[in-house]
């Protein structure tokens, strides 16, 4: 039975949803083979660990009341009382992580899971890497921050995977790579990477005007809390970044151009979310309108995508013909088109759901699962 | 530098493309630190290997002339007065391919690449597996076979990979492990996996007659010498029991229902291929075109595929929305859609070209760099 040892960066709804598939996998993976030891969980607040990680680790019970814990709004030093566990507050967290990352690292392997949405965890997983951890991501941050950070983070390629970071689960970046390590040079790559701005560019076709669309992709719980959030497209510029980064291309955040489709005047620092979703985002009506239908004199659609293509990397909206896959897109599917040598008059096309906790921890579990010729 | 041992059994279309990606990849591997090594090359009748396979290889100048050579219908055995090499006889190749395998199967890891199209290598690849050895397949056949082959060929799961064998390069068979080791269960797969077939099924809806429509894809090259081959389902067939095997269904080639596009009567034991072409394929048209018309009454298509489902396996026309993936599908490409709990809405839908020397031997390629963390 191969061991492999688990540290959780991060409790929120990835996190605890990647401990229940743990839990709820644990004969399928015996089948192949495989034992998870989750050996310690981080939020931003605290680590528990098992109380001695080379050979101990937190078992299912323990992980599920991590889990209630956490999502009734609780710390996780409430645990303390639960079970035998170390818990450090957020000044040890840091040190002790590093810690247990040497003691694993070379030794046995130890995979550091980041499921958290900060910035904060780039130092701990660039030292996991130095101490011959793997790591394994749903946060895009550490991948879209400083090339120097980025460096350090791939400086072993076999010992990072990253699939939820782009297009939850959908898998998106393991076919990236294999078409790069066959030696089938990418050409381009259009993608709708946002089910929000999916869901919006597609309704727009009816004739219906944005300000509605985005009332109602609000209420049904389809945008951020701040559809501006959603709106100005800074997260698929994210997602953009990762992908323009594995092609090889060196470029940080301020090199990609970034179409908001809200002006700068109806800023989060200008104007409140209900101002802007009462007076704001009507005024952008007609304008979106207008180009709905420019678009549809030459049997093209509007798609909210981003563009890879040699150097150039850009996120915006694009006249799409309405007869390709992206064209073709409905409701709130991801799709990746990517133009090769091998996919040249037609694109290998990938679609499907792109968000979502349950397929982003998924995600985060195949990758773990698919490192696990590493581990001792 | 991480190395890897090759040998090659099978030296048509898709080994001789697979020898020229290694080479002209060389550069690009090395950036990645990986040495492909191939020290032994087959066709049926001979092998061609190293001087001395623990140490030595087969140059890329070799490499390159025996792609040549092949080219021209010329047999592996004149390479004997190219370079240094060692050349084996047909009678002698199997012992000797196991006696390289023993020597470093356990040592060094080798990887055994069938890109053949025979049966005749089964023992080969389940000796192989248990002498240590990992195997990466183009050739569906050995996985067609018997249960009891199959068993063999799985047996060490980390050990095989088989992209190539469904949909060409298309990242199915990766994509399917991923959703597979993730607990995701699979629910229904749905799949257009002949590009001959696909590019039939959907000429046939602008209410051309099918026997033109196979006359013309015979004459650009879409079909295979006697169109029977690709008309009368068997290797969708051969795709549909790999997946099923895959999703953990244990069934033979007999337990699939295949429905043949022509009649027995025309088989081609009892009709010539122009036999077939002028007179039999016509008989054809009328019965066909009613069932396009009465699948367009409620707004469908026909297409040809396989379907999964719990312990069904079927192979042959259905009909489809036309509004889905596979109804809107054109040209050769070919489709999967997989619904899962992940993905149980809408599908995960993978698109692409599936046939072609270059995107088979990509595939194969991106499977060896994917086994690389095996190698010593």
């Amino acid at each position: 039975m191969k061991k492999i040892p688990l540290l959780l960066l991060g409790c929120g709804g990835v996190g605890r949803q990647l401990l229940q598939h743990i839990v709820s996998c644990r004969s399928l993976h015996a089948q192949q083979g495989i034992k998870l030891r989750v050996i310690g969980v981080c939020d931003s607040k605290s680590l528990v660990a098992a109380s001695d990680v080379s050979v101990s680790e937190l078992d299912d019970r323990f992980l599920l009341e991590a889990c209630r814990i956490k999502s009734a709004g609780s710390s996780l030093s409430t645990l303390r009382s639960f079970g035998e566990c170390q818990i450090y507050g957020h000044s040890e967290l840091p040190q002790r992580v590093i810690e247990i990352a040497s003691l694993l690292g070379k030794a046995t392997g130890l995979a550091v899971v980041d499921c958290s949405a900060t910035m904060d965890t780039i130092d701990l997983l660039t030292r996991a890497i130095d101490l011959g951890c793997c790591i394994v991501l749903a946060n895009k941050k550490p991948l879209t921050s400083l090339m120097e950070h980025y460096d350090k983070l791939v400086s072993q390629p076999r010992h990072i995977r990253h699939e939820s970071t782009v297009g939850a689960g959908l898998p998106v970046i393991a076919s990236l790579n294999r078409i790069l390590s066959s030696g089938d040079p990418i050409r381009r790559i259009v993608g709708s990477l946002s089910g929000t701005l999916g869901y919006v560019m597609s309704e727009l076709e009816d004739g219906k005007p944005l300000s509605e669309i985005v009332k109602a992709a609000k209420s049904l719980g389809y945008t951020e809390p701040d559809p501006r959030d959603d709106l100005g497209g800074m997260d698929v510029a994210r997602k953009a970044l990762i992908l323009a980064r594995l092609l090889g291309s060196r470029i940080v955040m301020d090199s990609i151009k970034v179409e908001s489709l809200y002006p700068e005047e109806m800023s989060p620092s200008k104007m409140s979310i209900d101002e802007f979703m009462s007076t704001g985002l009507p005024l952008l009506d007609k304008y979106i309108n207008d180009r709905v239908q420019k678009a549809s004199l030459h049997g093209n659609v509007l798609r909210y995508v981003c563009v890879l293509e040699g150097s150039r990397c850009e996120v915006g909206i694009q006249e799409l013909p309405k007869n390709s896959a992206l064209g073709r897109l409905k409701g709130s599917d991801n799709v990746l088109e990517i133009y090769s040598r091998c996919y040249s008059q037609q694109p290998l096309v990938i679609q499907g759901a792109g968000a979502g906790n349950d397929t982003t921890a998924a995600g985060v579990l195949a990758d773990i699962l698919d490192i696990q010729d590493l581990f001792n």
